[in-house]
């Protein structure tokens, strides 16, 4: 790479952007090393920022201790190992340049930065689906990673666990933790409306794409990408080795509205189409 | 319709069930007259069954103050409406014959009984994707149905509403009904760990199907009409014009797992996973 290049790749990184100086994205550069050094930066730029502050003042463990960045580099690793393997199964690839084509779409996805290295809906419908579903991942609270985040799918699924142990113990006291602090009811039920009206933006744009006319690969995944800020989405139109141009205006602004609600995390934007904020 | 045709299709409307003795489904028989009697006997089979017997005893506005009965029925009215006026504009059907049409169609999938008037996948991407969306609702709980249920649709909406006036007065207690009750907070977590693995259970399952190598339209879709027992999925093989027959039989022993887990509303499975559970 150009030092242009290098300082342009690495803003798109920290930022968890997208951007890249190559039509072909990274796939234009195909050194080892460059996809590796993306995939740490990229990782770098989706931790919660607070935590290098805190590295700097003396407390060099807080990063690691941490119950989000653990999750989040653990999913990491296991998507890339079970993924990376499934691909070198089913490609004329080796396991490790499978693992590495791997570990950088995943990182770029889940982290929602969004480059590309090939275009891996040309693995067939598995990649396609995971793909989806890893849009929505996101990285930690706290960095420049969009998505729903890691700590919600956290608090999550330990709610879910202490649920299923109610319904075998009914009156059991059952303290839900996550990060060594009680989980209250109203983390739970601020959880519980941020999924709702998640899910409920991303259906809505998608209905309204799909009704200027583009198919519904395009318009799931259109709306799916642009809400979580992701980038590609899925499809011959938008996918990974297409882009956004040839869509209809009046698609480029319900996704653009899309990309807006999933940057101010929905609630913000929804409360001003409340009657009541009005009021005042 | 002969006598024997008729006795099957009233046992398939009230059960939800979806089994027609023609392979055309409800095309096989032109007449709007029996369309209509269709959707009166489906929507039947998915009201709360438990307010027939109030009826019957002589409490006879009980079916019709019942906050989910008025919900499920102003829905289906205002999608027929809407969705009818739609097609007939995107097609050359009179608006009359568009809109039995949907309201057959729409009536079918939501109530997820399953019986088609033709292939609503052919009218463009924005029919495909709502028939997508309609697929997750249900009917009422206490019937026949399955999907989500439209009582936790109406519980989340007003869970969601008392969040956002919350966000405005934080300070401010406010009370959330439903059907006169007041929703307590185990209401909403129940709620919470529902979806969540109503979601999980639906995502896995496609993820299934699309490693055994279908297509991901007839994997998210197959998924979604085996987990809320509807029926028909999209796409061109188990769209309502096709069938499940030329799935490989790893599909269809997936798709029998999802539509037990839907039937069974997940968690009673999902308990005899846990290793506590065993411990006794």
């Amino acid at each position: 790479m150009t030092p242009f290049e290098a300082i342009n790749h690495a803003m798109s990184f920290i930022s968890t952007g997208g951007f890249s100086t190559s039509d072909a994205s990274l796939a234009h550069w195909p050194q080892p090393a460059i996809h590796w050094v993306s995939v740490v930066v990229m990782i770098v730029g989706s931790l919660p920022f607070t935590f290098y502050v805190a590295t700097l003042r003396g407390n060099k463990s807080a990063l690691l201790k941490d119950h989000q960045v653990r999750g989040f580099i653990g999913f990491l690793v296991i998507t890339w190992l079970l993924f990376g393997t499934w691909l070198c199964i089913n490609s004329d690839y080796s396991w490790w340049e499978a693992f590495r084509i791997v570990a950088v779409n995943v990182t770029s996805v889940v982290t929602t930065t969004g480059l590309a290295l090939g275009d891996y809906t040309l693995w067939g419908s598995f990649s396609v689906l995971l793909f989806f579903y890893l849009t929505f991942v996101g990285g930690c609270s706290g960095s420049t990673a969009g998505g729903l985040k890691i700590f919600r799918f956290q608090v999550a699924s330990s709610l879910l666990m202490g649920s299923l142990k109610q319904l075998i113990h009914p009156r059991a006291v059952i303290r839900k933790k996550y990060n060594g602090h009680p989980i209250d009811e109203d983390i739970a039920r601020s959880l519980l409306t941020f999924s709702f009206f998640f899910t409920i933006t991303i259906g809505g744009i998608a209905l309204g794409l799909a009704l200027i006319g583009l198919d519904w690969t395009t318009a799931l995944s259109g709306a799916a990408t642009a809400v979580c800020n992701v980038g590609p989405g899925l499809g011959t139109i938008i996918g990974p080795a297409g882009n956004f141009s040839t869509l209809p205006d009046a698609a480029k602004w319900l996704l653009t509205v899309g990309m807006l609600l999933g940057r101010l995390e929905i609630l913000t934007v929804l409360v001003l189409l409340t009657p009541v904020f009005w009021r005042y």
